[in-house]
């Protein structure tokens, strides 16, 4: 038994078509073409002889009829507004295809709803590992102003169950991605054999100084928010690089000073950092660098840092990841051990039962944008592994 | 002959009243309130014995009837959007009251148009000394969308003639300013004796990257257009502090980074650039730093500088500050020299009569504020010094 390249293709093109948007697909939680993209997943499962359900969230699970302990595979089928055809959709296709080419094993598939946040992240997977209740997110909001209770009543879904986890059914979670980065890419390697989800920590800084005419105040006598974030900002960029590993990363993603004017001191600046390591230690040690800087350059600028959110890191299983790198040897396919910078629904799965993800390479790191993509001869040899690793576990 | 302190008050606090504002007043160019200032303004001239007329621009000139060479003195009476009551109206009220102090000297009275750009920053001024012509501003237009020919035609006076300098009519210009700074206040310092107008360069400095996914994309893989701002404005702030002399002053005044979220690398910014001295060397000095900044941090982020604003500098008439200081001995006031950072009328009639300009304290340094102030014996001490320079310099 083998996987069907052509099929596995042919799924993800009539996934891309259900709210194609150019060359990406538009396709937000709880939208029509959201819950089009989840009843044509169904009718899928069906064919491939699982028994397929849709949960009062909007998660669409599949379960094999064959006994005993089972894989689950999946990812989720929203996307981000004008968005990637492939950004979750992969990881879904793998488990319909890897389900369809064993189908005398125990494979359940899941298609997640809401990973990307539409209107609260990862609700999907969140709901079935049993963190939030509906009556955590039913008054959330889109950008749009949509409340989440009242897109899921337009669907006619708001009364039924929410899946919940059966740990003691799963042998393994497998969720396979694009990268969403360009090192695979870069470095020719075929599949990244994820080792954790990093921990994050995202901060937002205000610096609180005064207006003053630039032309007729002395140097000596401003307090410039600017110059003052200016100063922190660069200290942060020159610590952070000193006390980094190789795959820390940090973002500086929002300046700004206010008045604003060429003639006018700033009085007051706000400043984002964002910092992610898989190794907590190393997120504490930038947090306090963090802290360091902030003391040094308070002053006649205040400056006042708020966490704005903070992720733990989550390993992946050792043993899945090992057969993971088994798989794709066998299938003759390069493989490298790496962290994922972006987080998924396999860190709240993996808080319950063994959980792995390998990532495939998108080219030029492109995601989140209509010009996200990957090469046919990768999205397959994903999945190859994907049916080999899937096949070995529930082998062992 | 003395001045009148309590008229000078008066007059300052009737001007304050019209376009009133809280503490301060709001009276842009062309505004119904700053038409009334100027026609009450002519009231006052007229009952001082000087001939006032309005001209096709606004500019308001009180000519005396007195033979011989005369003083002009004076400033503005229109104000930014809700500011402060002294800046311009100051040096107006000076002249006003000099020549009502000697009626028997030769002293004309002005107040420019639109000093403070609501339209085109000193066109009174520049009209005034043949800078520009009608054509070169009709068409110019407020913030608000007002168009600067429509504004004059609404008040009626579009069809006026403009005044033009006649450089033989005069000794000298004379205006008095508040200083807008708080370098005065601070070390105790009555006048200041201005020595010239600085020189000044603003610059918009463009920085391109490439927006990317700030959790998956390596560090050394970014083309962060925010980082390579931060290093190039850092390197700014530490070289011209090194190269400053000690009035030069330079701001950063506009940062800012866009898409602008936390986990996404910025793939552009923006940043102003301004810097002032007299000393042209110095300005050239600091113009060929920011040079070097770009050229050093140019790369994988592409850096433009586009030059928005440059001015070169305006000395004051030695003679007329060596008369502004002993008029200050003589009124028993401390002065010192030191430069404007700040533009002023006196940058434009400097280019064709000998001019010289004092400030008066302000106290914090407010300025282009409701909360600008100054305080009365300042206010009495600055106009004794003006009467006391006018006198020596028809005198002389």
């Amino acid at each position: 038994m083998t996987i069907d390249e052509q099929r596995l293709l042919a799924d993800l093109h009539a996934l891309r078509a259900i709210g194609r948007d150019g060359t990406g697909v538009h396709r937000p939680a709880l939208s029509d073409e959201d819950i089009a993209a989840r009843r044509w997943l169904m009718e899928r499962m069906r064919d491939a002889g699982l028994d397929p359900k849709m949960d009062g969230l909007g998660n669409v699970l599949g379960r094999t009829r064959n006994a005993g302990p089972a894989v689950l595979i999946g990812s989720h089928t929203d996307t981000v507004p004008h968005g990637g055809w492939l950004d979750g959709a992969l990881g879904v296709a793998y488990g319909l295809e890897v389900a369809r080419a064993f189908p005398d094993l125990a494979i359940d598939v899941v298609s997640f709803e809401d990973e990307e946040g539409t209107f609260s992240s990862c609700s999907g997977s969140r709901a079935f590992t049993g963190l939030i209740s509906p009556d955590d997110v039913a008054d959330r909001r889109s950008a749009d102003g949509v409340r989440f209770g009242d897109a899921l009543a337009h669907h006619g879904i708001d009364n039924r169950p929410w899946f919940r986890l059966e740990p003691s059914r799963y042998r393994a979670f497998l969720e396979a991605h694009i990268e969403q980065g360009p090192a695979l890419e870069r470095d020719g390697i075929d599949i990244a054999v994820v080792t954790g989800i990093v921990a994050s920590q995202r901060w937002k800084l205000q610096f609180s100084g005064q207006a003053d005419h630039a032309g007729t105040t002395p140097m000596g006598m401003r307090r410039d928010a600017g110059a003052c974030m200016i100063k922190l900002a660069h200290q942060l960029l020159t610590s952070f690089e000193q006390a980094a590993a190789a795959n820390t990363v940090w973002n500086l993603g929002h300046m700004s000073v206010s008045p604003g004017a060429y003639n006018v001191v700033p009085a007051a600046a706000e400043l984002f950092v964002e910092f992610r390591d898989l190794d907590q230690t190393i997120v504490d040690r930038l947090e306090g660098l963090l802290q360091t800087a902030i003391a040094q350059h308070r002053g006649a600028v205040d400056v006042t840092a708020q966490l704005t959110a903070a992720t733990d890191a989550t390993a992946m299983n050792e043993d899945i990841i090992t057969t993971f790198e088994a798989a794709a040897e066998a299938c003759a396919k390069s493989s490298r051990r790496q962290p994922s910078g972006a987080g998924h629904d396999a860190m709240y799965l993996a808080r319950h039962v063994p959980t792995g993800m390998i990532f495939i390479p998108s080219i030029d790191g492109r995601s989140h944008d209509v010009s996200e993509n990957s090469h046919d001869h990768d999205i397959i040899a994903g999945c190859a592994v994907m049916a080999e690793a899937t096949s070995r576990l529930l082998a062992s």
